[in-house]
């Protein structure tokens, strides 16, 4: 990847330079052609389109192709519970949820509760349960469709997908993923098999249906040399390859580098934080793009490109492009300042967030509904 | 090993010098004081017992000092489906059958239907789906105690053990699984991964039971690099170390080299061979030790150390000491001829057959009750 920056399902480190990622990942970018396209099936386009936050992809516009000949594709999207979800985590299943409610299709969602436990080496099984109650907390409460999806949790519907996962592990060797995500020759043999557990929610709607339904996958990019396998893979098995959708990473708290991680608190937010929690973590960890002194800001104005309230604001939390618009012209020319702009990046997340609570204390009761039950 | 034996649970090669391969394993030799030892609990000592052809051990005796304790074993053996099983096949269940009867003990019994399927590049699904019908047949035919056997089929019991598989995966690298299985960096993932399937029913019923429930092994020797790395991680999960008892290969007709292997029909007894096929297999295949001419055998006697009829008798179906050593004194002696040794192994193993498929056919109906119900 170049000395810079990293990007692998296990690591995403430095400044990513998201054209050069394309390239080396060999996907496309979603041209405004394919969004004119996509503005078909939709009056608005979602904001993470119009921003690019949704950025490049594989295949995507044969799955249309498809749906336009009547052959209804299926959404595929997962979690690996290694703590409390935060804020970009929410990022790509909202995405997948506008997906669903534009196209009225089926969400097959993979909760990876063994692929943390094996990757890190002190986490143990009783605490991704743990996080795994709590998760499928936030995903339910994020407004799946009941009727049309789907969560496989990888420990408890091994007996469905262990079989079809050695189908896959039959044809990918160590080399192989040695190379894609960076393991070495002391690497444990549940990481080494692990990517063909991941492989299986792509096809098992055909199995189970006995034909072959196009799926598509909205992931972060970071996921892509998992499928990128699977892609090389399935056709050898007859299925279809799956297309994917790729959104780019959420920077945490303290800037632009990396992705926000749970695994220190203070790096993100989270979908439980209180309205205290969120007010102080932004106004003492979120990076600002502001001037040093007063003067200055409203002399040279401020950079929202680097300013991490404005990015969560351009993410997720304020759909109006005007008014995002406006906010970025004023921070730019000085108008605004950092702490004003923390104030309205504060009122909007905390927002949120609290619809969210209010709906996680319902979706406590609705998690048994989502589980498939063959 | 050597250049001149090659034993692991993916080659069988050569003639296998079983005292250098002791040394090599590190197994303890089946010693007459643990004979002596076991005679407490059984009238009589088992065929394969006397006759060393269960010959080495791990922890047998550790097993025993629990068992007086009150501390009860359970037994754990396995078949991977991939062809029709022949008598060598039987040989380990056969023993099993037979330490469940002293012991009253409960043997869990894993039908591993993907390691095949992973190996063996030309396999398919279907195939080790076919054979494992079949399979199961035969084992419920060799009359395991319904109440006390409960099968494992590792694709459709995965629900309960890839968990279970993916704790011991942890524990184990690619490089160990490379120099115990003679794996290499094409290997695919899947294979890697497989021994920590096969670990699973050495503590699977601990996990069940809430407790920690002595577990040993019988097994051919060829087995015992899985049981080697299970024994080297279970403790580091918290559990006993399996115990195993060892035996040697059932040679295959044309000789001493290698093991019985049934993806040969010309190298193999099935167990649904007709008294034709056997008689036709014994006749044409069975490697002699006697002598090139009538002359010769009465003058020098014949060798029944290398003769697979005398071999096959020994191993399985001469359970009467006396009548053994009366036939192999006449055979070194000269007096029995070769053709009159192929009749009487030929009238014998046809005796077992016929006995072994009438038990199949009411073993047909009996199958479900052995697979584990959780």
């Amino acid at each position: 990847m170049g000395e810079e920056f990293t990007v692998n399902p296990y690591e995403v480190k430095g400044v990513v330079d998201y054209d050069r990622l394309i390239k080396h990942f060999g996907v496309e970018k979603i041209s405004s052609d394919l969004l004119k396209r996509l503005q078909k099936y939709t009056k608005l386009l979602h904001p993470m389109l119009r921003r690019k936050v949704f950025f490049a992809h594989r295949d995507f516009s044969w799955i249309l192709d498809e749906y336009d000949k009547g052959n209804k594709f299926f959404l595929y999207t997962g979690r690996a519970p290694s703590g409390s979800m935060h804020i970009g985590h929410a990022l790509p299943m909202l995405f997948t949820k506008w997906l669903q409610d534009v196209f009225n299709c089926d969400l097959w969602l993979q909760i990876d509760d063994e692929e943390k436990f094996l990757l890190k080496p002190e986490m143990t099984f009783e605490q991704s349960q743990e996080f795994l109650q709590d998760n499928l907390v936030d995903i339910v409460a994020l407004g799946f469709n009941p009727k049309k999806t789907h969560i496989l949790i990888d420990t408890q519907h091994a007996g469905l997908m262990y079989k079809e996962a050695c189908k896959v592990a039959k044809k990918l060797t160590f080399s192989m993923v040695r190379s894609s995500f960076g393991f070495t020759e002391q690497t444990n043999v549940g990481s080494l098999f692990y990517t063909s557990m991941q492989a299986v929610p792509a096809f098992l709607p055909s199995v189970i249906a006995k034909k072959e339904i196009p799926c598509l996958i909205p992931h972060a990019i970071d996921q892509d040399p998992h499928f990128r396998l699977t892609r090389d893979i399935l056709p050898k098995l007859g299925h279809y390859k799956p297309a994917s959708i790729q959104c780019s990473f959420l920077p945490p708290l303290t800037g632009a580098e990396g992705k926000m991680s749970s695994s220190s608190g203070e790096q993100a937010i989270l979908l439980t934080d209180t309205p205290e929690a969120v007010k102080k973590k932004i106004n003492k960890y979120a990076f600002s793009g502001g001037k040093d002194t007063l003067e200055e800001h409203r002399k040279l104005g401020g950079n929202p490109d680097i300013d991490v309230s404005f990015q969560y604001l351009k993410y997720l939390f304020e759909e109006d492009d005007k008014k995002l618009a406006k906010i970025e012209g004023d921070y730019r020319s000085g108008k605004l300042l950092s702490g004003e702009l923390k104030a309205i990046a504060i009122e909007k997340i905390n927002s949120f967030l609290k619809e969210h609570q209010k709906k996680r204390e319902k979706a406590k009761k609705e998690v048994g509904k989502f589980i498939y039950n063959p």
